[in-house]
């Protein structure tokens, strides 16, 4: 499946935290940095996330802001 | 200044296109990975984008989706 | 691919416009329900998107408000 | 009120489930299909909603994604 | 209509500007102060946006994001 | 730090409601309208927001939408 989203970065989940309705994913991206996902625990369920596993990072280019110093 | 956003990312601008509204700007990540941001051509011009300079990018955490095989 | 955005719904490309940076798609959903999507233009381009094309619907479920007479 | 989210659509209130701060509404459209909508659950609370009640569904044209096979 | 998005506040439209697909619509708030928002054309055109118009702004709360010094 | 976001306004925490993911705050301005930001329980947090506390209040112009009678 092609997403119109246009930014698709492998990552794996370091770290998960769930509550009733809602998520917090840590991701490590290869270089070594880490990028949070906060999706609804639903969903995190349903993509069988789990610490380790391997994911595709999905943001959306009006998503990502810019800030110079 | 601490931006509740929890993704900040350092990056360098590749390609900057905008038209009279909305300006494209494709970033590169230290290790080599491409993200595209879509902002406003006026916050373009007042950030003083050019190709080749540093900035940071942000992301919402409720703005990363993921995805699974 | 399994995404972590829990709405996929299926459409059908009925129009589409066009200008440098950004694309306005409208969509007829199967009971005849239209949808609009405003995505850039580079990415209607890399989905080979035409009138009469299917394809899918996706949309965050903290994207989707609520109103009540 | 008109607003300027393009997308506007009738659809039934089919679930409900709300923790401290979000909400998850399930709703149905006419045609059956179903969408997902995380709301806060002050505002579920403020828009009465119940299962069973008729509500109009409203999606900013650029939070719509599209997806090709 | 009572709508889920949290923040609606009272504006009155200080500056247009239209491309084919997008708009830029300055505001200007009671206090004085400016926002400035971007939405399709064609919703401007339906919402007969113009200078010196009173509109109602809408903002969800997951759209809010802070910043400390 | 300059951000591509346009809207930047100064706020009063007014009210700070958090769960384990999310967290809900109300915020005063200085004309004394009210605006609601929900961002992460871990967000709030690394900006020690706490009732009192003066901050800078950021919205994207894409997230700006607006409405007539």
């Amino acid at each position: 499946m092609e997403v119109s989203a246009r930014n698709q970065i492998k990552g794996t989940v370091k770290e998960l935290n769930a509550d009733q309705v809602m998520a917090e994913v840590v991701l490590t991206l290869p270089g070594g940095a880490e990028l949070v996902s906060v999706i609804t625990a639903a969903s995190a369920k349903r993509l069988n996330l789990a610490v380790g596993k391997e994911i595709t990072i999905i943001i959306k280019s009006t998503d990502v802001m810019l800030a110079s110093e």
